[in-house]
């Protein structure tokens, strides 16, 4: 999905939600841990419930590969699903690669075509190996680079607010350098939705990127706080949310919930939009 | 694998040297493209004719997911097989993992548990998101953190270099906040071959700490500059060879190549140990 596919799916649905398919199958809802596969069986449901107020999935890839093989099978056919709604959703993987470039192009690989069985629209790539670890991710057509700028995690603070001489923080170098290597048409960035107070700092530098903003929710973050220094002329967000999504509850009725919870998000940033 | 089995496998290997097992299927020689599973059989075949030379394998995670499932069940076969061999070699997951505390510890579940199908001993980690991101992998007893510092590739300059106003480059940054969160019996730093010059001053940060050694061969980094500055008195490096090996013969006989090429390294690594 490119650019301009993006907004206008965002400006149809009146949204700029990223639902986070953190699938925990400690976490699944009783009803669906007798069907042959828990995990799709879940995932299907929370899609078909959420997906008029969602413009972007984002499947975790840690909660399916600590399943195994067989976790990757029920994110395969996930995948396969969202493949049959392709012009009513944009699909990131969160799986945070990148590697010297011989490896980051097999990465790309994995994550970009039908050749890795997946075949996502973006992409989280960790920025620590520099240059040649992201470039591999950017030859794609229509496929995104999400950077890792500023995180929403405690964490966050051991590195990327490391600074330099000149009061230059890390994840500002980051904001600043990965825009040598792409553009506003197949790079975003990760930044937290806790570190509201330093969106405008970061939309002086990224003015027109879109920004992914997981930790709205669970984590602490605010979506008025966001949209109010993050928000630019084209949007510019996708703001995740997990668990206070897709956990919101746990009876039969988990998918009616969920969608219900996505829908008052929506409804939120149809306002701010 | 606890340090001083790995230590002790060190000297009666007399060896330090790490395979990477980064099995291109489109490098393969055309003798295993016949066989049911070529990558695995590939693999089992440098494995046979290697580990005598040995002391630990390292699977490029790359290599495998940019087959998507398939890829895996080969990389699970081969795993399986180096079970087999479980006291004559330590295995490392090369798959620069790394997200926020909830999300690391399914990821520590997937390399480090029977549940995630391959069990490893060691995972490489990208620090990027600091502690948290970090601590969930160090809980495993026995297991082991390969946290990146100053890697191989040219890219490394772009953000690991990025310095303080006190003259503290984030790599070493990041060698000395690891010393916070683990210690020298599950935590190991990756440093570059390719940055030979750079070892007199890491030893000074982390004397006692193992060091994972890539971009000696194919990537231009000597054995001889790593192992001058590198070695301390329990060995402390893991130099690893990916393509100089495992690629050295593409013809019947790649997997006795492999082996001379293993052979020549060993020989060399005896002098210095």
């Amino acid at each position: 999905m490119n650019r301009k596919e993006l907004i206008d799916l965002i400006h149809k649905k009146k949204s700029f939600l990223c639902v986070g398919l953190d699938s925990d199958i400690t976490k699944l809802p009783k009803c669906v841990m007798e069907s042959e596969d828990p995990v799709f069986e879940f995932n299907k449901r929370i899609i078909d419930a959420t997906l008029p107020y969602t413009v972007a999935y984002k499947p975790n890839l840690a909660f399916y590969e600590s399943h195994g093989i067989s976790g990757l099978v029920s994110l395969k056919k996930t995948m396969d699903y969202l493949h049959t709604k392709e012009n009513e959703c944009f699909v990131i993987a969160d799986a945070k690669r990148g590697d010297i470039g011989n490896t980051s192009k097999q990465y790309a690989k994995a994550f970009f075509t039908k050749e890795g069985d997946f075949d996502f629209d973006a992409l989280t790539v960790a920025p620590y190996m520099g240059e040649d670890s992201v470039k591999p991710f950017l030859e794609y057509e229509n496929k995104w680079v999400i950077l890792l700028a500023l995180t929403s995690n405690k964490g966050s603070d051991d590195f990327q607010m490391f600074e330099n001489a000149e009061g230059v923080k890390l994840y500002e170098r980051v904001l600043r350098k990965a825009q040598d290597w792409g553009n506003e048409d197949n790079l975003m960035f990760v930044v937290g939705a806790t570190k509201a107070e330093k969106f405008t700092e970061i939309r002086k530098i990224v003015p027109n990127y879109f920004l992914l903003v997981p930790g709205v929710g669970a984590q602490g973050g605010s979506l008025a706080e966001v949209c109010k220094y993050g928000l630019n002329k084209d949007c510019g967000l996708l703001v995740n949310s997990s668990r206070g999504i897709i956990f919101a509850d746990n009876t039969e009725q988990f998918d009616i919930v969920a969608g219900e919870k996505a829908q008052e998000m929506q409804q939120e940033m149809a306002m701010y939009l």
